[in-house]
């Protein structure tokens, strides 16, 4: 709290959850806030950096479990900074990238608070680098296509087909939360003429102790076990040489043709 | 240096030029590490972190201006490592990101050499974070395209005929290194039906002091002045909210009708 300056609300990037991959200016900015209003996806080693006399709260919309709203943490932010206290509020991955930052900031806007967003590791690239894989490659990939699997708390799908013309050869295309029903998504993206053979890999908990890394083809994800979430699906030939701790071969793990 | 330890190869993402930017283990090891090779694109403050007794070498491959090739660099890594040396692979942004990794990794990988990678903060998220703006935006934009203007030193083009069919109506399109003919970029894009009105913005020198932002509208890009590079183009509607430093009015800045 710094009564002398106006308060600040600081849309910081927590990374996909092993502290040292912060940026130095998150770690600090953790370490300074009054105020820490967090997403369920923010590891516990990122929060416990917050200061001892700082105020923690969760505002983690998990699918139905929690039942605050978007309205409430506007309203959360808002009221903070109006009594002077600076507001980290803390995203897992990149705050830009599926992080519903266009809407707290039209409220923070609207209600004439400043702020400013500290960029964090999205998962996409957090993943490659956990599977020392690049996800462009001069050889085979020139582009990355990012997209979501869950629009809404897992009531909608869909675009699987427009993303299969996507992918065609030269992308690689990065699913994050991808949700369990790997084997649908297999199917569609085979069905609209995606290699059955392209190098397919599930992540989740990326760089958390209990990570875990799978491997297979585009017709291998049909037998893959779902993961814990939160987890991301990364599709593409720039993934061919990725060191994952699992493989499952699909020979015996074909879609099946419909 | 570690005598007693096998020597590594950190392949580091310099995230976009302020060292708050880093993350806090790239920070740690471009502080420890016995050498630094680095590229071109990382900034003089981030280099300056290195260690007093740390041998810097810039291997940098400007358009022509450096004779350094990539095999020169890839028997550098594995000379210094095979004396036992901790090499730091520092390379601008995110390395999984046009970063050549995949090249470099199978090179040390034939030479038996042990390495790991450790994300960096690329252009498209730094960038989003100066500009205040989300990447995507439940309101409009549900996917994130990315790509890279140049594919070799300036020689070659194309591939906006395809990128427009993608960017469509909900997809936010980030160019890197879009070069200096933003007027032929925005024209094939208006010609392949990308709405002429969707919010285009060019940012150089991200995060550092030097920093340019421009934004106007896809057909206003036909008179931004060049910038400096490196310089990313951003395009979509989720952008709609973006604050930059400089606007272009697109009223008498049309793309002519071909």
């Amino acid at each position: 709290m710094n009564p002398g300056a106006e308060a600040k609300v600081y849309f910081v990037g927590a990374g996909p959850g092993d502290p040292e991959l912060l940026t130095v200016k998150a770690h600090s900015l953790i370490g300074r806030g009054d105020v820490i209003l967090h997403d369920d996806l923010v590891s516990a080693p990122i929060i416990s950096l917050a200061g001892t006399n700082a105020r923690v709260v969760n505002v983690g919309k998990r699918c139905g479990a929690k039942a605050i709203t978007q309205e409430e943490i506007n309203r959360l932010m808002i009221s903070f900074a109006q009594r002077g206290m600076d507001v980290v509020r803390l995203k897992g991955g990149d705050p830009s990238i599926f992080g519903r930052l266009g809407e707290e900031i039209t409220a923070l806007a609207d209600a004439g608070i400043a702020f400013e967003v500290v960029p964090g590791i999205t998962a996409a690239v957090a993943a490659a680098a956990r599977l020392a894989t690049p996800l462009t490659d001069r050889r085979s990939s020139s582009k990355i296509l990012i997209v979501s699997g869950h629009r809404a708390c897992g009531t909608e799908r869909g675009g699987e087909k427009e993303w299969a013309k996507l992918i065609a050869e030269d992308t690689t295309l990065v699913v994050y939360m991808p949700g369990s029903d790997l084997s649908g998504l297999s199917r569609r993206l085979i069905e609209a003429g995606t290699s059955p053979e392209i190098p397919s890999i599930v992540v989740s908990n990326v760089s958390a102790p209990q990570e875990q890394q799978l491997m297979t083809t585009l017709d291998g994800l049909f037998c893959a076990p779902v993961n814990a979430s939160p987890s991301i699906l990364l599709i593409g030939w720039a993934l061919r040489g990725a060191k994952a701790h699992e493989f499952i071969e699909n020979e015996f793990c074909r879609v099946p043709v419909y």
